[in-house]
């Protein structure tokens, strides 16, 4: 069986650097937000016309929609939802070339039949604080009070891009295999007992 | 940083076996009912009767309380608590002996200042229910129906327990470091890298 881990995860939790390292340990690909620019490729489009309509909250993007008709905010929905399908495929074309990370995206749902191991990334609020200033303060300095909106803002996004796509709540640990804590941690110290827990499960 | 490892499960989940498997591995002590033995014998009661409190869901037995004034009930209730009392501080010394495992009890809250490890253990009603059947076919079969009915209310008197001694919930992920789905999975597979795991965080 194939060797598939979906990472799913809180804004600023590490989930990123823990998809990233993990597939280093084990050796195999990780996939990100090339994802996004390998669909731009595909489809012809500019990569940050994709990023954009990418980190829309499709939800909102389409209850905001209802009761106007066709118009250019219908455009806008349908966009998003030719752009979340071209990356589903193409995440299910990775997919079946072999073991990989795949990286939020909703893979845990769309690769559901190639039964990947689904682990889900989280923090307390207080270490994602720590973590995104770290990664802010070379660019410019954020406050506590907006890095927590972020954090709100951006995981509903998350929640509600799983909600189109499945009736499994985001987050929820029924949904995940295995769910991880990186608060106060350093990831790449949680790697090589985390790769080992990807190789027994496959074993 | 002694190695305190506390377990909290659903109903036939397999936490028990996970965390008597894992204190196995790391060579440690695993206190799970022989905390109700040791309590009953330092407290000079019957160990069934101590079972059987340790066991009853505290907070209905509280709420049916109300507006009855010093009934029995009231005794049952404070018999309830002084019981959890000793079994708290019986783990409390426990853990300040050094390395251990403890299953329930509520010892992830307990054991706050000794910076335990809090592993939660769950798994589908699937998975559950063909544990529970394989435990107790030795004895008399027990129907799908049941089982979940045991699940619901066995995991209901657990989360309200722990919600007498803390404000934080019972299962939800932001209470534990890590929360492992056992779904379909041969529990002693998992365990060489779950002791990997916590030797890692406790470096």
């Amino acid at each position: 069986m194939p060797k598939i881990i979906t990472i799913s995860r809180e804004f600023s939790s590490g989930g990123r650097e823990l998809g990233k390292r993990l597939a280093e340990e084990l050796g195999i690909p990780c996939y990100d937000r090339q994802i996004i620019d390998m669909v731009a490729e595909k489809q012809g489009l500019d990569k940050a016309y994709v990023a954009n309509m990418s980190e829309k909250d499709i939800k909102v993007f389409y209850s905001s929609t209802i009761g106007r008709g066709f118009t250019s905010y219908n455009f806008g929905v349908s966009q998003s939802l030719l752009i979340a399908n071209a990356e589903h495929n193409l995440i299910k074309e990775l997919a079946s070339k072999g073991d990989c990370v795949i990286i939020g995206r909703a893979a845990d749902v769309v690769l559901k039949e190639f039964n990947p191991l689904n682990l889900f990334v989280y923090a307390d609020l207080e270490s994602k604080i720590k973590r995104c200033k770290e990664r802010s303060e070379e660019k410019e300095p954020l406050s506590d009070r907006k890095i927590k909106n972020m954090c709100r803002d951006i995981d509903r996004c998350r929640a509600n891009y799983r909600e189109i796509f499945s009736d499994t709540k985001w987050g929820r640990r029924e949904s995940y295999h295995l769910c991880i804590n990186t608060s106060g941690k350093e990831i790449k110290k949680l790697i090589p007992a985390l790769a080992a827990y990807v190789n027994n499960w496959f074993e």
